[in-house]
C-alpha cells in the first residue's frame, strides 16, 4: 500500500512546511506553475496569471466557459454547451440544482428532499470527468472584467474544516447566473425568525420545525395559548410559493395531522398574509377560485402589511399581534449582495443590466441570465419576471449563442469582439401554474396579464400541474422518485420522521 | 375564523401572565388539576402528584406503561403491548426508530435516510391517536422509583425555540430502553473530531463531510498532501459497523467516485484501524474471507491502537501519525450517562442490572431491556451482547409478560408485587451477518463462537443479507423504499447531491 506510506510521509513533509502553510494554507505546487509556462495565445499578451487557481487557457486547450451559479439558468446553459468546443467550469455554493416548483411539497413530506435535487454532475457530466472542466463548491466574490478573472472563495460550512481559501479562475466566457435573494423590505426580525423557501435546506428546516412544534404542543403542562401559538403556521406573501406551501400545509393537516397528531389536531391553523391580492399574476377568475379553495381548506387569508417580526409573534401595520410557531417568508426576490456589489450598469430594480443578446455591454465576454439579470432601460424591453421558465429559456438561448460563436472561432477571450450575435433573445410566456392542495390547481396559459388563452382551475388543472412537472423533472431517476413519492404519500400518508 | 380571534386574544392574555411565565414557561392549567381531583384507587394512598405532567392513573383509566427510548427494544415492546389493557407513553429524543443494520448504506447514498427511519406513530399508532397514550420528544433525566415517577425535559434543539421545560410522568410500569453510548475510552479528541454511526443525523453528517471533501480536494491550488489527507477516510473499530461502512465506502469509490469525481479518484483511500482482529465474533474462516475481500477492495487494514485524535490526524500508540479527512468511530458501546446516574445495582460492565425476567429487582414495576441492561451477576447468566436481535427479543418477551400481568389485573402500580412471572427470558442467538461491499457478505448461523451451524461467505450470503434485512424492515412503505433505493443505485448509481 504505497499510498499509505506516501500519505504518512507527506504528513511529515507538511509539518515542515507549516510555517509557510500558516499564511497560504494550501500552497500551490504544480497547477499554476505549469500554467505559468504555457504559451499565451490570446490577443492580449498581458493576461493576468493568478497565483492560485486556473490560469488563462492556451491554444492547446479548449476555451473555458465559467458559470457562476447552479440554478435554472446556469444549469440549463451548462447542459446546452457543446463540450467539444468548450471546457465548462461551474462555481456554486451547492452541487445540485433545486427543482423549485416542487420544493413546497417537500416541507410536509409529500415529496422527499432528494427527489427535487439534481446533482450538477448529472446535468453536465464533463464537470466531473474531463480534464479542464470542473465544479467548485465556492462563492464568487468579485469579477475582474479587465483581466478576465473571477475571484472565488471555498465554502467550508460543516464541521472540522479549515479556513476558507481563495482562488482565481480565468475565463474566456463568463456566464453570471448567480440568482437573487429573498426580499425582506428591511423589516426587522425576518432574517432571524422566518424561514425562506428557496433551497433544500430551507425545506428541511421547515419540516423539522413543524414536526418539533407538533410534538412540543403535545407535552403535558403546556398552556392553551402556547399550544395555539406553536401550531399557528403563518405564511407571508401570496405569490405561487406562498399559496402552494399553504395548500400543502392544509393537505398535511387534513390528512396526516388529524390521523397522526390527533391530540392536537384542533390547534393547528394556517394564515396567509398578503399586502395586496394573492396570485396577482393570474387571471381574475382563477384568483377568486384560489381564494375560495384556500378558505375552504381552512387557510385564513389576511390582508395586511408586516411591520415587525419577533421571536414568537408578528406585528402588523395596524398594530395586530399575530403569535406564530412557524413563519415562512415568501414575498419575492431582489438583487443579491454580489449583484449589488458589481460595478456595471444596472437594469430597473437593480439587476445586472443586459442587452437583447444577454450580454453585459460594458464588459467583454460577460453574460448574465436568470434572476440576477434584467434588460437595460436602453433596450426598451421590460425586466422579465424571476421565473424558472425565463431563466431556463435564457440558459438555452445563451448556450446556443456561445456554441455558434465557439464554432466560428470566437470561443477564446476577446475573440468575439466583432462577431455578429444573431437573433436577440425573445421571451414568450408559456403560462403559469399553481397547486392549491386537495387535488386542485390553477393553470393559466395566457401570455400575460391581459393576453388571451386558456385558463382553468380544479382537478383537471391539478392533473395537468402534476403531469407537467413530472415531465419537467430533469432526470429519470428523480422522475421515478417523484412518481413513487406521490404514490406512497397517497397510499401510506406523509412521512413524519423528524430526522 | 373564531380560532384566529381567540389566538390573538390568548396572545394578550399571555402577556398578562408573563410574570408567572418567567419561572414556569408553560403554566399548567387544566391537565393536572383534573388529575388531582380524580380518585386514587391504588394500594398506596400517598402517590406523588406531579406539578406539571401526567399524574397517577385512576381506576377509570387504563394502567400506563411508560417506555424510555425508541430503539429496537423500546419499539418492539411498544408494538407488542396490548393497547386494550394499557395506555402507552413513550419518551424519547427522536420520534422514529432507526433500522441500524442499514444505516451504513445511507452514508454513501446507497439507501436514502428516510428508508431506514420508521416513525414511532407507525409502529404503535395509539401514541398519536388515543387519549392517555402519548409520544413526548424529551429526555428522561431521573427515575423516582419510590413515587413511580419519571422526570423529563423537552428537547428544543433547532432554531427559534424557547427554554426546555420540565415535566413528570407517573407510571404504572416503566420500561427503560434508553440504549447505550459509543465508547471512546477517554481518548482525547474523539468526541470533537470523529463521527459516530448510530443515528440518522450521524449518517447525514458523514455524507455531507465526504461530499464536501471530494469537492474541496478538486479546488485548484490545493497541495498533493492536502488532497490525500482530505480524501483519506479512516474507520476505527473492526466490528460489523466498521466493516460494513468500509465496504460501502469502497463500493462508492469503485463505482461512483471513479465516474463522478474522476479528477481526484486516485487520491481517495480507506483505512480500517482495529486493535485486535476484525469481526471477532465471526467464524475464523469468515474472518479470513472478510480480510481478503476488504484488502481486494482497496481497504487498508491496520492493526493499531489510537492514542490521540487531532483535527486532521490520528496519532497511534506507536507514534505513527495518520492524516485523515473523515474519521468514523465505531469501537462498540457502553453505558450512557443516564444509566451511570441510576442508583440501582449494575451488571458487569455497568449496565442496569436485571433478573431473568428483565426486572430491576430493587424497584417495583421497573424493567430494563436492550443495550442499557445486563443480567446481574447473581443470575449466573452472562451479559448479552449489544445487538438488535437481543433488544428486539427482550422487547417482545417483556410485552408478552406485561400483557399477561395486565390481563390478570396486575397492570396498575404495585399490583404485580406477588404475581408469578412465568418463564424467564432465554436468549437464543440466531446468527450474525455483515456485508463487505462488492456484492459480498458473511452469514454466520452458529449459535456462538464455539457453537455448530452453517457459516457462509460470498455472493449467496450477500443475497441472504439483503433479503433478510428487506423482510426485517418494519413497514411496507420502507420495505418498498429500500427495494427501490437498491434498484436505482444499481441502475443510476448513488445520489451525490450534498443537501
Amino acid at each position: 500500500m504505497a499510498w499509505f506510506r506516501n500519505l504518512v510521509q507527506l504528513s511529515s513533509l507538511k509539518s515542515s512546511l507549516r510555517s509557510r502553510s500558516a499564511t497560504t494554507p494550501f500552497p500551490n505546487t504544480q497547477f499554476v506553475s505549469i500554467l505559468q509556462f504555457s504559451s499565451q495565445p490570446n490577443s492580449e499578451p498581458t493576461r493576468h496569471v493568478p497565483s492560485s487557481g486556473l490560469g488563462p487557457t492556451s491554444s492547446k486547450e479548449k476555451p473555458r466557459v465559467v458559470v457562476l451559479g447552479s440554478g435554472w439558468a446556469g444549469c440549463r446553459a451548462m447542459k446546452g454547451l457543446d463540450t467539444n468546443i468548450y471546457d465548462v467550469v461551474c462555481v456554486s455554493p451547492r452541487n445540485h440544482m433545486v427543482f423549485t416548483p416542487l420544493l413546497a411539497s417537500t416541507c410536509v413530506g409529500t415529496l422527499e428532499f432528494r427527489s427535487v435535487a439534481e446533482p450538477i454532475a448529472r446535468i453536465q457530466p464533463v464537470i466531473s470527468r474531463e480534464t479542464g472542466s470542473y465544479f467548485f463548491l465556492a462563492n464568487c466574490n468579485r469579477v475582474d472584467p479587465d483581466n478576465h478573472v473571477v475571484h472565488c472563495q471555498t465554502l467550508t460550512n460543516g464541521a472540522n474544516v479549515r479556513e476558507p481559501w481563495d482562488f482565481e479562475i480565468s475565463y474566456d466566457k463568463l456566464i453570471i447566473a448567480s440568482g437573487s435573494m429573498p426580499l425582506t423590505f428591511g423589516i426587522h426580525g425576518v432574517e432571524e425568525h422566518a424561514f425562506f423557501l428557496r433551497e433544500v435546506h430551507h425545506a428541511q428546516e421547515i419540516r423539522r420545525k413543524l414536526l418539533l412544534n407538533l410534538m412540543l404542543s403535545d407535552v403535558p403542562g403546556i398552556s392553551e395559548a402556547e399550544k395555539q401559538r406553536l401550531l399557528h403556521c403563518v405564511v407571508v406573501g401570496g405569490g405561487p410559493t406562498g399559496v402552494e406551501f399553504s395548500g400543502e400545509l392544509s393537505d398535511f393537516i387534513t390528512r396526516d395531522v388529524h390521523q397522526r397528531y390527533a391530540h392536537v389536531k384542533n390547534y393547528i391553523h394556517v394564515t396567509l398574509i398578503e399586502a395586496n391580492e394573492i396570485l396577482s399574476s393570474f387571471d381574475d377568475r382563477l384568483r377568486h377560485y384560489a381564494t375560495r379553495q384556500l378558505t375552504k381548506s381552512g387557510v385564513r387569508l389576511v390582508r395586511g402589511i408586516v411591520k415587525d417580526v419577533k421571536v414568537d409573534k408578528i406585528i402588523l401595520n395596524n398594530g395586530t399581534e399575530v403569535p406564530y410557531g412557524l413563519l415562512v417568508w415568501s414575498t419575492g426576490v431582489g438583487p443579491s449582495s454580489f449583484v449589488k456589489s458589481m460595478e456595471v450598469p444596472k437594469s430597473p430594480g437593480g439587476r445586472i443590466g443586459i442587452d437583447e443578446w444577454l450580454r453585459v455591454p460594458s464588459a467583454q465576454d460577460i453574460f448574465a441570465i436568470g434572476d440576477c439579470s434584467g434588460f437595460l432601460e436602453s433596450t426598451g424591453k421590460p425586466v422579465l419576471p424571476a421565473l424558472a421558465q425565463v431563466a431556463e429559456r435564457q440558459g438555452k438561448y445563451l448556450a446556443e449563442q456561445l456554441n455558434r460563436i465557439g464554432k466560428a472561432g470566437g470561443g477564446y477571450a476577446n475573440r468575439a469582439r466583432d462577431m455578429e450575435f444573431g437573433e436577440p433573445f425573445v421571451y414568450k410566456h408559456l403560462g403559469s401554474m399553481a397547486s392549491l392542495g386537495r387535488y386542485k390547481a390553477l393553470v393559466d396559459l395566457r401570455q400575460g396579464k391581459e393576453g388571451k388563452g386558456l385558463s382553468l382551475a380544479g382537478f383537471t388543472s391539478w392533473i395537468i400541474w402534476r403531469s407537467a412537472y413530472l415531465t419537467r423533472v430533469l432526470s429519470w431517476r428523480n422522475r421515478l422518485y417523484v412518481a413513487i413519492n406521490w404514490a406512497t404519500t397517497f397510499v401510506f400518508g406523509r412521512d413524519i420522521s423528524r430526522i
